[in-house]
């Protein structure tokens, strides 16, 4: 009763003393460069590149699973669409890598009760070869819970790993959650597990199963690794929970292959300085193999393109704008890699990647919030107006730009809506319908304000003289 | 201007008099049977028995195709679960019919952008082989636009109709857009069409066909048949739309067989009078083959079993209830067909099922409001407080009392919401996770008014003499 009658009246006597205390203290009014503005509300009213590019690409090839022959077709498609925009210097860079294809796969629970479960392999998972393997089911619910087992509680058998990712906004979900597909396989192996298969890491319930990367490192044996819909697998905790032992039939047929090609298609927006520090934008090429790769991630490049086709019809910024769509980024990151190691040479005004959907981006973080405060607080005016706000505790992310970064270039992070991002992720769910054209302008909007903001000026371009 | 200034002045004088007169005629007041409501209540509150069976028979059994040995484990399963449940009298009453199963299928863009679309075969398609077939696709928006065009544009080519079907409460959107699944096969194949595809019946966009069933009517010769997932087809839309020739290589490959068996599960609550009219309720035990057929339909065996069980749990009503478990629905209504004929005899107080899923009843019509208004008043006051209106317009339906109804028997039907049925209904995506088990106490609550309704009272059981 104390407390309640006290809050109101502190309320009351410390409200107007902190509003002008607050007001008093206020750093000088930050207003958004109106040039930029202009530039941000035409995106955000008329872009059609983004949605160009992305239902082309998605159209005309379809899945770019990386180092395959359908990543070439895509890179050939890359050269002639940005030809085409007109963007400069367009080209691809090669890279060598190992190639990973999938084959035939299906799961079945063999006893107590026989039936049919939908399966899809890991990146780099083991081959069963076409007969497939057979074997008793083990279930653990993390693997913390696998690793804290005793071997012989899994040798020779089919290990489960359940989870139970959430949707969240910022898709904090998948780091922890993600461990089972990303640690799973190898502590599986390293138990003389025969195979394991996971619970999706995914936050649907749709009978796509959710693929992804993994590796076997500290030498553990490859084994079959796949995984199992988020239905599937709540289908097996069901049976697993009638106490009986289960026996799962298990075919993941799958090939490995080294030194295959793969490749960066880069274009740029000249500067009218070359010297000055250059605009590092883009997104991967390369997709999963099972789904067209609309959200993941045709849809960042498409973003960050447009933008810079934006700045390129208002004129020619001081500052190049360098557009990379990374090849190989779903196996390991080995086009950002490459990236890095090629322009090893080259300085920097910004590095930063959209590969986290089409929804719009609800905030920002940048190195320039404490490397230079004046430029963070014109990137937070001009974000403002499409409901970004700024996160000044970010850090920088992306697998793509993140070696350029580590190598010393300045970032920025747009991160978008991600509450639906995991229905689709990796899954062949990810096509062209699940972008909302109207939240992909928001995204070009934003990704065209912060190029212009960082671009040193844009100036009208010299009318070239006529060919007699 | 007119009308406006004089329209108020109308409702004002107009609104009380009809007010009064209205009052004045109505009936006499109709107050549900305070019994009818406890149960009501009680299974809206307590049920779980549909839960138990949906879960059970979904888990246990999986998918459950007419015909096949997977739906004589569920008959198993079935007689074991209603005879444990307390139903008298539970026996199979087994059939004769052709069985249809399902083989390896793939459909693939060959030309201009080679790519893997999703597709499932439907119902009685004919089979490519295991080597495919390979031809131009010709495109039609409807199947009447199939039919108006000449045979020379459609012959050796493999059709594609497409259609735009969109969620409906009501889920009318069924009977017109699933011409293509029911007519298309056979027009396309009396025009010498090569194949057919069809954009499935569903109004989702999830990479899961939908299948269904067709018959090759007129003397046409079955050609393979199948159904495109929404995303596919909204993509091969998309690969058309570039105006070149667009060639697909499309393998279905299938069986049929006659000869098979089948049956229909019968379990009874005996009533006082054995020759005082049956009450039949039930749903369908097959399934399509590729979910576990959980809304179509462990639910509605599930829902109407659990009404019945609540009438048992309180008594013994005057008349017999009668749940079928039907075998055979899905390749079209073997069942039912084949209860109608067995029990010819027989003399039904209604005959109702549940086929539509276990999302919430939202209005219910019987033959009772022509033939027995007082019961039919009874019924509506009874599933009021369910949020369950009357519609006097409806009428009978159902593919299983179908032929029960068509030779006399009362109907009852209790229309559930249809908005997402659609999404699921004959997809790999038709799962438990489906279904929400508040949703679904909803229908038990209605089917036990309607039983207890309809009973001719309930009756406590005499306490049974004990075994010395």
């Amino acid at each position: 009763m104390k407390t309640q009658l006290l809050l109101p009246l502190l309320l009351v006597t410390a409200a107007p003393a902190l509003a002008q205390q607050t007001v008093a203290s206020l750093p000088p009014p930050v207003i958004a460069d109106p040039k930029v503005a202009a530039l941000r509300d035409n995106a955000l009213e008329n872009d059609h590149y983004a949605w160009d590019i992305v239902e082309g690409l998605t159209t005309e090839v379809g899945q770019r699973l990386a180092a395959t022959e359908a990543e070439e077709r895509a890179r050939q498609w890359a050269v002639k669409r940005l030809t085409a925009m007109g963007f400069a210097n367009v080209h691809v860079e090669p890279f060598e890598m190992p190639v990973w294809t999938r084959g035939a796969e299906s799961a079945e629970i063999v006893s107590p009760f026989p039936q049919k479960l939908v399966v899809a392999a890991l990146g780099y998972s083991g081959s069963t070869g076409p007969d497939g393997v057979t074997g008793e089911i083990v279930h653990f619910d993390s693997v913390d819970a696998l690793r804290a087992a005793p071997d012989s509680a899994v040798r020779g058998k089919i290990v489960f790993i359940d989870h139970n990712m959430m949707p969240a906004q910022d898709g904090s979900g998948y780091g922890q959650f993600g461990a089972p597909r990303r640690q799973g396989p190898t502590v599986a192996s390293k138990k003389g597990a025969l195979a394991i298969v996971i619970r999706s890491i995914g936050t649907d319930h749709h009978r796509n199963p959710h693929t992804g990367v993994q590796y076997f490192t500290d030498g553990a044996t490859p084994i079959p690794a796949g995984a199992l819909t988020v239905p599937d697998s709540e289908q097996l905790v069901r049976i697993l929970k009638r106490g009986r032992p289960v026996t799962m039939h298990l075919t993941l047929v799958s090939a490995k292959r080294e030194g295959a090609r793969s490749g960066n298609v880069v274009a740029e927006v000249p500067g009218r300085d070359p010297k000055a520090p250059i605009l590092l934008v883009g997104g991967h090429l390369d997709s999963w193999d099972q789904g067209t790769g609309a959200i993941d991630d045709a849809a960042g490049l498409a973003i960050t393109t447009a933008a810079a086709k934006h700045i390129m019809d208002a004129g020619r910024p001081l500052r190049t704008i360098r557009v990379v769509w990374f090849g190989a980024e779903e196996p390991g990151g080995f086009g950002g890699t490459a990236l890095a190691k090629a322009h090893a040479a080259d300085r920097y005004a910004v590095a930063g990647e959209s590969d986290f959907g089409a929804d719009r981006i609800w905030r920002f973080s940048s190195a320039y919030a404490k490397s230079d405060p004046a430029i963070h607080a014109q990137l937070t005016a001009s974000l403002a107006p499409l409901g970004i706000t700024k996160n000044d505790k970010g850090e920088a992310d992306g697998t793509d730009v993140g070696p350029t970064i580590e190598a010393g270039a300045p970032w920025i992070s747009l991160s978008q809506d991600g509450t639906r991002y995991f229905d689709y992720h990796h899954t062949p769910d990810d096509t062209l319908d699940k972008i909302d054209p109207a939240q992909m302008r928001q995204n070009v909007a934003a990704w065209t304000s912060v190029l212009a903001v960082l671009s040193g000026g844009i100036e009208p371009e010299p009318k070239r003289a006529k060919r007699r």
